[in-house]
């Protein structure tokens, strides 16, 4: 058995980045990019305009005569003498000689010039060329998360598309015989099976999208040959049930026989202690409990990192947060303790029903409370530490 | 022109809810319960064992015969004498006249036998039937968002479908002469055209996944043309583009021939002054910024509570942050800021380039720092509020 801090190591040290592809951009939300992207164009391509009013040379002049006009898209590069203005409206072409834009509201104008009202500075209201990016710079380093943002600027460079790191194919082994398909009826002895389906909208919410489900009888044979044929394919194997003390026998040996290395199993925490981890060449193999809140815990915990080291993300963990603790929280377990808690912007408050089979009180939480395996007690309004989920 | 909070009010009071459907639970997540639920079964549905170990009649004997073996799934249920135990694994039924389960660890046993070394107490690791939740009892209530926990939670009662409000179908809009694809040749005075595909993204972030793009020129016969044929189609129509001073005419005439309602227009904040909220039935229009950084501002600002408010949310807006500030904060503008802005777990820090036009500083930020219209200056470690994005 080993600490929370080992086990997140392990799995940050075993889970390799996935092979690169390219995709457009249109489609690239939620992936990583796996090169340093540079620029085709400057941007602005030219001196633009950043608002709607009078393109001028700047002088001692108020009066000036309206010879032109420039609507974003327009490119007549009309040579100005120093009396004259164009009319121009935001994001379009600044002609060459101009060096400043007074803004509408500033001017008193008839239809054929203007009266400057209010001087703006020299080179004012005009955005110069490549003032945002200049052409082969860079514009995001590898490892960047892309954002509707991002996409957006690698829209507004031309770029169409952009190589990125594979999302893992993740597949999921239910065992159980207790379990029944949901809709069916429900005979005496049995619960129903929904550790998939939850698993499965938990890996959603990373954007993986796909995810197979496999369910197998709870023998040593069926699992033996269900990983046989599911290890070569994927590229994450969650495994659900068969891992507490009771059960952990037959799915240990067929892991084994599979040729998959055990890299821990059982961790000093609570809820999820039965946790398997363990790799074989790229893929990565976690058996998670049984009782859906200790499997979502160890999702959260364990298998997310996993997938967001496989994507190439930078920051692999959950973003922790701080918040003041509304009541104490004693712990005499000597285990982590992974707690169901309610945020809100400066407090956190412990939801009753933590048992490891209740996941109604997950349903309601919006993260997971930490506390240490070494700290007996955290008193009310202490600092505490949280992993915001969902 | 408007105060942000007043614009805020009122697209709360004009996003009517979307109409209800009913979906598979496998395909709910991120949608929210149009009704409130209850549970079909009590769970769990019978007395489970909490642990692997030995179901018994407690007493004051310490030695016990195994008579028999209950594992997950089995329903033999054996009448006990009192000298007897049942091996029993998690999550088994424990039979009627068992009160008490021990855990193995604290047993020696042989094949016939076991000695209880670590007495428990009555009613020890018995799981009662319903603990979790009882027959009718209520399972969500009405405006529940489903997440990864909740789809578990709905799976294991056996529910396999739930209504939600439907989500609303956005159609964007895109104005702009000026506007060229990405991937083409870019002419001179040209720039490319970015804000739809950084909306859609946005729009994916919030589970909208499907989203119709429609470009029209810059032109009044045009644009009413187009939205003649959206409105009636969509329920939130967003325009992009043709809102800035010297555009707005055309866009607001083909809105108001359309017969579209307009509820505000320009609001007194940096950047995104000039946006356009308007309705028509139950259709929302949106007129955003051409500018991208100004665009994807008022998306988060104004549009993304619209969609939740449709989809049913109970809290509509982006969860609002405490940081502390790393640097001084000046506001001589009299209008309400959004700065784009980089959170840790305690501190925020303003990002350089919060020009509208840049969409690099945005890629970069986590959020968006809020300077009220009345506050001139903010402190070095001050507390200030920030929009989380991404």
């Amino acid at each position: 058995m080993i600490q929370v801090s080992e086990a997140l190591a392990v799995v940050a040290e075993n889970s390799s980045k996935m092979p690169a592809q390219k995709i457009p951009v249109g489609k690239a939300l939620g992936y990583v990019l796996a090169e340093t992207l540079y620029s085709p164009i400057s941007m602005p391509p030219f001196r633009q305009s950043a608002m709607d009013g009078y393109a001028f040379i700047r002088s001692e002049k108020h009066q000036y005569d309206v010879v032109s006009s420039s609507q974003a898209g327009d490119h007549s590069n009309i040579k100005l003498k120093e009396n004259e203005a164009v009319r121009i409206f935001t994001g379009a072409f600044v002609p060459d000689n101009a060096d400043t834009v007074v803004m509408q509201e500033h001017v008193m104008a008839n239809e054929k010039s203007i009266l400057i009202t209010n001087m703006p500075t020299q080179f004012a209201n005009v955005r110069a060329k490549g003032e945002q990016i200049k052409k082969d710079e860079v514009v995001f380093e590898a490892n960047t998360l892309i954002t509707p943002a991002a996409i957006g600027f690698l829209a507004c460079l031309g770029i169409t598309e952009i190589t990125v790191y594979k999302k893992p194919k993740v597949a999921i082994l239910v065992t159980g015989n207790e379990l029944v398909k949901p809709g069916k009826k429900l005979p005496k002895g049995k619960i129903y099976e929904s550790n998939s389906v939850m698993l499965k909208a938990a890996l959603q919410t990373i954007g993986i999208k796909k995810t197979k489900v496999f369910k197998v009888k709870d023998n040593l044979k069926a699992t033996k040959k269900a990983l046989k044929e599911i290890l070569p394919k994927y590229d994450i194997v969650l495994i659900s049930g068969g891992i507490s003390v009771g059960d952990y026998d037959f799915v240990q040996e067929a892991l084994i026989e599979n040729g998959v290395e055990e890299l821990f199993y059982k961790i000093n925490q609570k809820p999820g202690k039965p946790i398997f981890f363990g790799r074989k060449s790229e893929t990565l193999v976690f058996a998670l409990p049984g009782n859906p809140a200790s499997s979502l815990t160890n999702f959260y915990v364990y298998v997310y990192p996993a997938i967001k080291n496989r994507m190439g993300f930078a920051e692999i963990h959950l973003p922790k947060m701080i918040r003041k603790l509304n009541a104490e929280i004693a712990n005499t377990s000597g285990k982590t303790l992974f707690l169901k808690a309610l945020y809100d912007e400066t407090h956190v408050t412990v939801l009753d029903g933590q048992s490891s089979a209740m996941l109604n009180t997950f349903a309601t939480a919006n993260s997971l409370l930490i506390v240490p395996d070494d700290v007996e007690k955290l008193k009310k309004g202490e600092f505490v530490t949280l992993l915001p989920i969902n």
